[in-house]
């Protein structure tokens, strides 16, 4: 009966298994193999203190942690706990000897665990925090900690975010198309707002809880005035209060000419005192339905968005009259560094820092510049933005970009924290070497309390939420990051592969060296050695090294690549725009040189020579080539691994990720046949040995126009 | 450990319930309770003959069947199987005492069930058929049955569909936005699409396969010629390879301007030489991609479509011309009736019998025309088609709407099956009492050979396919009476609930009475006594009886209640625009008098004066005011019943139900309040005792104006 009872568990868990969708993200509450005593005494007998919707949650949280760990409802247990989740205030501290200054410390969403022995000898888990939001960080830490067989260690676990806010930017129209999504459309569906909460808004908030996001911005930066009338703000109550007892915050994009398109007003200028109390009354209006409101993003002066140049004001003018506005309820204004313009007769690169970094300092104490991981646009590599570091008097928050908008789009697999973690390690040397981006993120640089972190989400109405299974991964290491930005790439990929797979090593072992690996593959096959902006033209979906021309040169690839029969790439030194003077002299002297600047980010400052010699003694040329060819290779071996690993998951999810990869090595060809074609006109080189000759000629893939590509 | 095994057992089947999204449909497999040995022998000693991909699916089946309803593996038994799914060219039909003929007589697509007995006394269950999908249609109803918990009559099941054609059309464009989609986007990723298969299409196949749905039309009638290029047709034989081992059929939307937009020719002139041959070359390289490519849907000369009438031919030229194409291939073309313009100055009731009648017996052997269910559009009620029963020499098929453009959208439970099978049983009288409408789509009335119906889809990304989750009924009553004409509402309804929820009669009972009610119930708050068309602008979406004015009267509501200070409704009887003409005699006769027509039609063929006395003795107005109040109150009971039914099924089904139905309660109100104020002013009658007063004063209703309302 026994041997029956197990193997029918295992049926059953394998059944369940078989079918997945991927919806349950990291969360999946595999069954545990050979459970502990501990891990079994945490859900026999647990006691949580007090009583609050955020209460209830964690309490739903280890019945449904239970259930997919043993298959079983988990059991309260009221005098002889084995594990109590309880804010400090409700806890016995003597009887477990704590020092509550330590906990106090931990401030509004910080955590505590440890197992603690009582007088009596008798051991118990405790969870404690200051809030409850802090509880259930601390629960959902200790159910991974369960899922992924580790022990809590002996000292305890003492966490606290290092950012103040961690939001998903979600670039969302109100029509549910995402601008940049390809995963589908927008979850949020506002028609059958307010009336109907779906479930899947709850899922949301639990699953960004469970990786300590606590903000979400819900409209596209391009920015729709509509979400700021009753009609809509009704709708966007109805999710505040959905998210509020997940510790989650509403934050709305504005868009900057509001008070003339639904204020009637015939000026947006932000001098203007009609246009000052017209804002001051909607934000006061937006506190009324929404009283824990976020704040605002914006998005101005850029691509077509209004904004306070429109009046001859400056950024610091518009930004500091929102952020009058809903100061009085303690909002923010996240204000986008990232404005440029076809008519500034200069370098894009240099345009966001020319225009921020003289108003340093005017800057209300409630907005914080909201800056874009690199000068140019979320490249697949780019140099971190010079204004980390460059604005002491301003807080700074770091803008990255999770949906893969110049990194393949839905199919292309690359694991995005080693991207995220090589910038924010990147030494400003603003304050002399060890003065790295993270420090600006987090705040300690330069002391400023208001710190964030924003990423632009990549989740949609595909039922695995972000198309690729393995995108889910850069959700979870960007919620991981913005928590801690000094947390590793390595440790990311393994928890999230235990939480969303299985701890089998066989599995975890290989797949996790191939997402560790696969942001440089994918930097390999579109853009190596600095190259950048070369993607097709408005989706940015596959190559385009060709496009040039149209209204705006710094929306071409041409301008950025620079490619002629003398050599290629953008001369950013002093003999060119001169963007590399905007780092610190230390970066200058080191990358201003073609011999000692790190040769991936080569062609992104410095127009070299076709048969340029790189450090390998190879020329430039042949190293192009090899780039691309050495990303296929990698793109096509994937495939290979993962088809050996067919068994080792679900089918449903492995047999989703295969097609995928399939694509992704498929379109990592096309990558490399394209541009070396295309490059090759002007280097006028042969194609090295050990690279394949491409497919079809040039005017094939220059010819090749997809229609209908999502994200636009 | 025996109790504590099935405990665990219980629990484990609760949790997945209680999780359940509903993308299962009505194969949810539930556990059975108290299995019987007949169904346990089904699974434990299971045979299937021959080998094929569509054999394949039906192990997997009974595999899928096999966890659901007993938690573990099927067992194949090769020597003494209880259960045989055979065709009959693979059956030892002695061994069984089997008269083939009478399965032969079951056609391609034909099933049988029975318990037969063998010399040796030993029972076992035969699905057999003449092809694999026959098989596949047997297993279903076979499962089918067992999860209902019913038995296999002795005198066994013989079954073969009634229509030849049983399509679902999706209105969905190359985007994936969908035209009258209310439940999310098209699930059709034509980004992804050849290379990714994604799940989905397998589940959509296999769903449809069920309910015995043999084809889908993949775009929308508004069409789009790029779907008729290689880069698109590759896309459609993608779907068309996943679909085929589950007899479904791809057919497209053809644009009849195609020769031009993607053909290079400058006109689309069906008698053109060269328009001719290019749609004939056209029509091989789709039959090249897809061998078995059903065929072309049409919409022509209707709502800005180009058509034969830009080239002043007739609709039989048009659609003779894309038959001959597809001819040579086996391809046959539905070619829509629904054909009327603002510029002719008739009643648009009149306009498709006017243009088709005339044509009857002009069209190929392959062309069969698709008559809209109501010769307005898809109204809540529509009195039947005239042109059912008038057009003897040609085959003509019903083309249901599922989705509920016209009987509020996602949120309003309308269980549509009574509505189909009214019409259905309509008796058009062209041969003499008898003549029902099912007649005509069965081909018995004309004897054709020819016969179809099709359904507009319902189906979108939503996680439950169709928005609410009763709106899953709609798609199943609708291959159930694509299948079987005369099939009933009732046996329709309790089979879905059985399937798709449980088998308690606590539910099933109440629930049951519920959807065969809830047309009648949206009816009567939306459209009562035979008013139509009186829905808000362009998205249909809530009341308009004030839409009145712009460039078409006929997309006006004004133009359809004709309500004034006299009285309210459409003269459509020889003293208006005699409408009623085209109807046989014997309904000539009836309906033209207001005295003897059904009240549901009154209005819909008189103009009536307020006052007018119906036969409750009460008048008109007063009348029309209960119906409203009714449909609210009706509204408003399912509330009530669906709470009491909370745990009867799973939590995440009952809450979202119970969200749906509370919206539809609110736009009950909506409704009746909008439209009693709208016609109160011509009618000058107070608001009758029982029917509550309006909330809101007219103008509010009017100056309500939704944004963002999906589906256009």
């Amino acid at each position: 009966m026994k041997i029956l009872f197990f193997s029918l568990l295992l049926i059953i868990s394998t059944t369940v298994t078989n079918a997945n969708d991927g919806y349950k993200l990291w969360l999946q509450y595999n069954q545990l193999e050979n459970p502990s005593e501990w891990q079994k005494d945490c859900f026999e007998q647990y006691k949580i203190n007090g009583s609050s919707s955020t209460l209830d949650i964690i309490d739903d949280e280890i019945q449904k942690a239970s259930m997919g760990f043993f298959q079983k409802v988990a059991n309260q247990e009221q005098n002889n706990p084995k594990l109590i989740i309880s804010k400090i205030s409700d806890l016995d501290l003597k009887k477990f000897k704590l020092d509550a200054t330590k906990i106090t410390d931990l401030g509004s969403e910080g955590f505590f665990i440890q197992e603690l022995v009582t007088d009596s000898q008798d051991k118990t888990t405790i969870v404690a925090a200051n809030t409850d939001i802090g509880l259930l960080y601390g629960t959902f830490h200790l159910l991974q900690k369960i899922q992924k067989n580790e022990w809590i260690p002996i000292e305890g676990i003492f966490q606290s975010p290092k950012t103040q806010h961690r939001l998903l930017n979600h670039w969302d129209n109100l029509d549910r198309t995402v601008e940049r999504g390809y995963s589908g459309f927008s979850i949020w569906n506002w028609h059958r707002l307010p009336r109907h909460i779906d479930q899947q808004y709850i899922d949301y908030a639990r699953a960004n809880a469970s990786i300590g996001i606590n903000g979400t911005v819900l409209t596209n930066v391009n920015a729709n005035s509509l979400v700021l009338t009753p009609e809509y703000l009704e709708k966007v109550k109805a999710l505040a209060d959905t998210f509020r007892p997940y510790g989650i915050k509403v934050y709305l994009t504005a868009r900057f000419s509001s008070p003339i398109e639904i204020g009637g007003i015939k000026t947006a200028d932000p001098l203007d005192k009609e246009v000052q109390n017209w804002w001051n009354k909607k934000a006061k209006e937006v506190y009324e339905y929404i009283p824990d409101f976020g704040g605002f993003v914006v998005k101005a002066d850029s691509e077509g968005q209004p904004g306070p140049h429109n009046y001859g004001r400056t950024q610091a003018d518009g930004a500091n009259m929102l952020a009058d506005a809903v100061a009085p309820f303690g909002g923010i204004v996240m204000w986008r560094a990232f404005v440029y313009s076809e008519k500034t007769p200069d370098d894009r690169h240099k345009q966001a820092f020319n225009e921020f970094k003289p108003l340093d300092g005017t800057f209300r104490e409630n907005v914080i510049v909201q800056v874009k991981n690199g000068a140019i646009d979320f490249q697949p590599r780019e140099p971190f933005h010079p204004l980390f570091g460059a604005m002491p008097k301003t807080p700074l928050m770091m803008e990255f970009q999770i949906t893969q908008e110049y990194l393949g789009h839905d199919t292309h697999l690359a694991f995005l924290a080693p991207m995220y973690e090589e910038v924010l390690k990147e030494d400003t040397y603003v304050n002399g070497e060890g003065s790295e981006v993270a420090k600006t993120v987090d705040g300690s640089l330069h002391s400023h309390k208001l710190t964030a972190m924003a990423g632009v989400a990549n989740i949609g109405t595909d039922r695995n939420w972000t198309g690729h299974h393995f995108h889910q991964a850069n959700w979870f290491a960007y919620g991981k990051l913005a928590w801690d930005p000094y947390e590793t790439s390595e440790n990311i990929a393994e928890d999230w592969l235990k939480l969303t797979f299985t701890n089998n090593p066989d599995f975890v072992d290989p797949v996790k060296e191939i997402m560790l690996d696969s942001r440089e593959m994918v930097v390999n096959y579109m853009t190596p050695l600095g190259l950048h902006h070369i993607m097709a033209e408005s989706h940015h979906y596959g190559p385009g090294p060709w496009v040039t021309g149209g209204s705006r040169a710094d929306w071409t690839a041409t301008y950025y690549h620079q490619a002629d029969e003398n050599g290629i790439g953008f001369d950013r030194t002093s003999t060119g725009s001169n963007a590399l003077g905007q780092y610190a002299e230390e970066i200058q002297t080191k990358w201003g040189d073609v011999n000692s600047i790190p040769e991936e980010h080569l062609l992104w400052f410095h127009h070299v020579s076709w048969d340029h010699q790189l450090q390998n003694g190879d020329n430039l040329w042949n190293n192009l080539a090899k780039y691309y060819q050495k990303g296929v290779e990698e793109a096509r071996k994937n495939v290979k691994i993962w088809e050996s690993l067919k068994g080792k998951i679900d089918d449903d999810r492995h047999q989703h990720v295969l097609s995928f990869m399939t694509i992704q090595a498929e379109e990592a060809e096309w990558w490399r046949d394209a541009c070396l074609l295309y490059f090759g006109q002007f280097s006028k080189m042969p194609i090295p040995e050990g690279v394949e000759k491409p497919k079809y000629d040039l005017e094939h893939y220059m010819n090749y126009n997809p229609k209908n590509v999502p994200g636009i």
